[in-house]
């Protein structure tokens, strides 16, 4: 059975992620590589459904019950979407994944609580697929902040007064990639243009698949 | 801190069971006793949301991301609803919980699959809250049947050749009894009238309560 490759890309808001995303799969495509590219949550028209109650359902779900959602979406996503195009031999690149709902849901929220950390981790082992590949962006928070400004990016007051949040949000990301140094590849996506960026991260690719 | 009681109501349908439930609910609360009556999927305001997409969403979702969905909403329903009226001493009663779970989806769609049973038993362990006492009303399909279609309820094409389906659903019913014989009692719902089928499952919650 053909054996494909799944990578993820992670990393907090403005940090270039939807660039990158968009460079990525157009390197990859002009070297005839079959690209699947999706996101999360959502990725599947089930988990879609799910989303819609993870952002706009009027009911808060108690944070157990919002990671197990996050999870029934990210199963469905697996199964109908990931998984088949995996078994197809083709490379699947996915803008968040289970790293993000440690990062926002563990780290963020919830401040590393071990019981919070250890469900998404117990969720995550028995779905039984993790990512070949992170690539995880990072860029000083100023940088970050400016980018969003840039684009329009509503700097409302939840976001300027949520720094604490963000704090350890990105340090969940960074304990993250401390923990798995073989996954998780740090990108500083910043002093460096788009396309510098991305010539690392193919190049990394193109390694692991063992291409010129 | 005060510990109530949790109690479920299971079997197939057309058992009598909801008459079972308001004769229960009657008779616990002439005893004086603060009754909570609750049912599944849903029993919280986010668990109706998740019950919305399991039962009406369009897209369906893979196998486990079904069970990962009935399982965010027990999560809810538990976190808050059950775990909060039991922390204040009160009586729960929930029609249908995690046996159900495990006798349709498991033993009726999934054949006792281990895969499926053992995604079901990872969740509920984590969920951390067992009933206390399961009252299973079992009756004869035949009898079944007939009350299903005295009520009105479709007796439709589906409900005739699924036969197979509901001899799998209360074989796991029956499978379970066996493996939880303490907290499991199987309630023989025919051949009684209610009231008869009512006292036995008072006599019961009584005796454990030591109540006289």
């Amino acid at each position: 059975m053909a054996k494909g490759l799944f990578i993820t890309l992670e990393g907090g808001e403005g940090v270039g992620k939807s660039t990158q995303l968009r460079l990525l799969q157009a390197a990859l495509l002009s070297r005839g590589l079959d690209v699947v590219i999706t996101r999360e949550p959502g990725g599947s028209p089930g988990a879609e459904d799910l989303r819609q109650v993870l952002l706009f359902g009027k009911n808060p779900l108690s944070w157990r019950a919002e990671i197990l959602t996050h999870f029934a979406a990210r199963y469905d996503h697996v199964d109908q979407v990931i998984n088949p195009a995996l078994d197809a031999g083709k490379i699947v690149i996915c803008d968040r994944f289970t790293d993000s709902t440690l990062a926002y849901q563990g780290y963020g929220r919830a401040d590393g609580r071990p019981d919070v950390l250890r469900l998404i981790n117990t969720l995550q082992k028995e779905l039984g697929r993790d990512p070949d590949m992170t690539f995880l962006l990072e860029a000083p928070r100023d940088v970050a902040r400016l980018r969003l400004a840039a684009r329009g990016a509503p700097t409302d007051r939840y976001e300027q007064s949520d720094e604490a949040f963000h704090a350890r949000m990105l340090h969940g990301f960074a304990t993250l990639a401390e923990q798995h140094p073989h996954r998780i590849r740090r990108i500083v996506a910043h002093g460096a243009s788009p396309e510098e960026v991305n010539s690392v991260i193919v190049k990394d690719i193109c390694a692991h698949l063992q291409l010129g």
